[in-house]
């Protein structure tokens, strides 16, 4: 049954890791979903609503601090007296892979804003509601952030995205290591592989081996335990990548 | 109900994280303990028979080959015909913490003993078992290493602990890379903390407050995750920790 | 003798690294010192034109693309018919320790703007000279970036000036990635401890302990020996600490 | 003009890093060169005294503590009196590429013996004699430990030569902390590319390019910045790497 306590928010949804999460969380969990247009959403809402679930979509650009306040003004209005049990930072645009010279400081800018910008507003709006939740959570209020191969390591091509998907982890870390003293555990994961989604379908992975690619719903399943480990045992960082993928 | 196909093996059991995990996956395997004493799987062999269970234990000193070899003689003379699912490396004897000068070589062999030789010795034994349940196992078939803060880090007096762990987790990564591919689960965690076992009672950890030592009871949790973790999302690495934990 | 054919540019001069390191190229090559102020460089460019060294001053906000093209126009100007061989960008403003709640947008804009942007757009200007240098230069033509503790490690209060720290890594390992293999160094550095420079003289760190504070001019030995290896003996990243720092 | 008060033992000398490296220090110390086999040193001592330094040869296997036990005996009456400025550790035999289903424990001992317990020996019979001459050398006295691209990561196939590699990194870091603060500098070295010597003529190298493989008077150039860095800027581990090598 779902809670009538607590809600999760889930930012950057579409149809890969964002939707499989926010689907798993609703089992037990009012949902709103926030996306910056209805179209990101407004599929995974309907597919919750139907299965019983409770969700709504929020339209908000994470890195514009206006809109995440606005977007949080309606979440507010919309959860009142109840109490935030999870949050998950899955946005992820910014990807822009070519030759450092060809790169310009808007795909630089770009990779910062989503990942780092946007984190922060996002982290900034949430963190209060998590920390007032406590002392009422039945699994440790939790704030978990998506990264990247890209996350530990700096590749050829790549410096726009890592730049962006470094310094969030470094504000994952940061805030591991102020709020979890605090009850709140702050996790941080490392999707290492290619997503399973409509949109990677004709990309040939791993040889085209058969689980070569990572099932969103896997990474939901693990998103889940992280979020109900005991406060004696919090994971901060945890990778996952498909049992062929060469690391 | 206890699988009639499948079952476990977990070496390195006390009073700690092997008892925690022994009886979590006692749920759903029966399960092998392993120790160099019988007083160490005895009373948790009762235990787990006692809730319906099924649990068998054998003594041996897992960095003695010929100990080895023996034990899993009579393991698999007990469990003919069933499969392995998932064995756990969690034995953590070699503790010497002293200022480097005054640590012997004895010291640093009884690390590479029980961390290095012992991982070495136990994955020549479950592997090839483990390999040849990959096409039967309802789970990914699994290797758990146990690690610890010392896995990652070299400090002052804790040198030959270190050494042994850290070269635990070298044979952990390079297993990965070797046998994920193959279908076989290999995942190391990092214990970073003071587990609440009996023989920590006494011992004032992070200002005494609650939890602030780690739950075995969490780390069979997280085991388990690792357990049922989907192929295309494999984690390899898993720290845990208390909230309140400097890190 | 100061190299005719070949000069250098120090991003980020004052009273610590940069100048140490200024004064330490400036014995081989003519350099280039840039900081947003006059006052930053003016006393720096004396100093190495009564030694016998050449320098000019140049400032710029690095974070701003235009001034950094303004500024290499009047670089390019003044060295026309010259290689670069080495450029290292030691710019760090952006420092607030604050709780994360009580840090703004800005501090984070601060710190990846110095930290992120302005290295990419220095090494956007810097690295077409310094690829051309290549098939001429006696030693690698090089990039070095200053890095800190919390490049490798987000802390509690350290959010915004970790993640501006992290990103700057990602560019510095993307960078060596990619131009390594064309003949350009790019080297990062970890300063882990606090340099002993007129700000940090009334610091007490480690104990007031002699030497417990980093002597810039030993870092910038380190740059030289960094600027000086053999192309089949690249160190992409370097820590530097006091022999008493706890890490 | 080489010194006449202080000393500096290598220990693993043959074709490559040893040799470059006893060259290196040998211009300004008496060195002593220690291998299993005076083969391994004889001619390393006739170029040395050729040149005009001073060189002698000990033959010991650092795993066996009564040989090493024999041998600082030799060394200690042979510089009584003197000084000891730096001592290297650059053993590294233990060295078995193969499936770990072929491995044996003599492969894993092997490994272990020459990085960890070979290093432990060698270790604690530097140490006191470094510790001694913190109060007068010119350099603060250091201990070199050379280790591989399996220092950091554990391949498949590499299991048993990684764990040795990662144990003796784990002795590395711990000595760091604990002499670091006592003026001993204790560093780290990762060789990550094939060394251009002899013995690895015939192989091509990141596709037979020039400077390919690593040139060990490179390393030997390093290894000497890490003797002389000031001790409030130390380095503890140093990466070395051929400009094109992938990582």
């Amino acid at each position: 049954m779902v809670s009538s306590t607590f809600y999760a928010i889930i930012a950057g949804v579409g149809s890969g890791t964002g939707r499989s999460v926010a689907l798993k969380f609703a089992r037990t969990y009012p949902v709103v979903l926030v996306a910056r247009k209805p179209e990101s959403y407004n599929d995974i809402v309907s597919e919750i609503r139907q299965s019983g679930g409770h969700a709504i979509g929020v339209s908000a650009d994470t890195s514009d601090p206006a809109a995440v306040s606005s977007a949080f003004k309606t979440i507010h209005d919309e959860f009142q007296g109840k109490k935030l049990a999870a949050a998950i930072y899955n946005v992820g645009a910014g990807f822009a892979v070519k030759p450092f010279l060809e790169t310009t400081l808007s795909d630089l800018d770009a990779s910062l804003s989503s990942n780092a910008r946007g984190l922060f507003n996002f982290s900034q709006a949430v963190l209060p509601s998590l920390l007032s939740s406590v002392p009422y959570s039945p699994f440790p209020p939790t704030l978990i952030i998506t990264g990247a191969t890209a996350s530990l390591k700096g590749s050829a091509r790549f410096a726009t995205f890592a730049a962006g998907k470094f310094a969030a982890r470094a504000l994952a870390q940061s805030l591991a290591r102020e709020f979890g003293p605090q009850g709140v555990h702050v996790a941080h994961t490392i999707i290492d592989g290619v997503i399973d989604i409509p949109r990677t379908k004709g990309r040939e992975v791993n040889g085209g081996i058969e689980d070569g690619k990572i099932s969103p719903d896997a990474i939901a399943e693990s998103y889940w335990h992280l979020h109900t480990q005991h406060r004696s045992a919090f994971t901060q960082e945890l990778d996952l990548r498909p049992y062929v993928e060469k690391f």
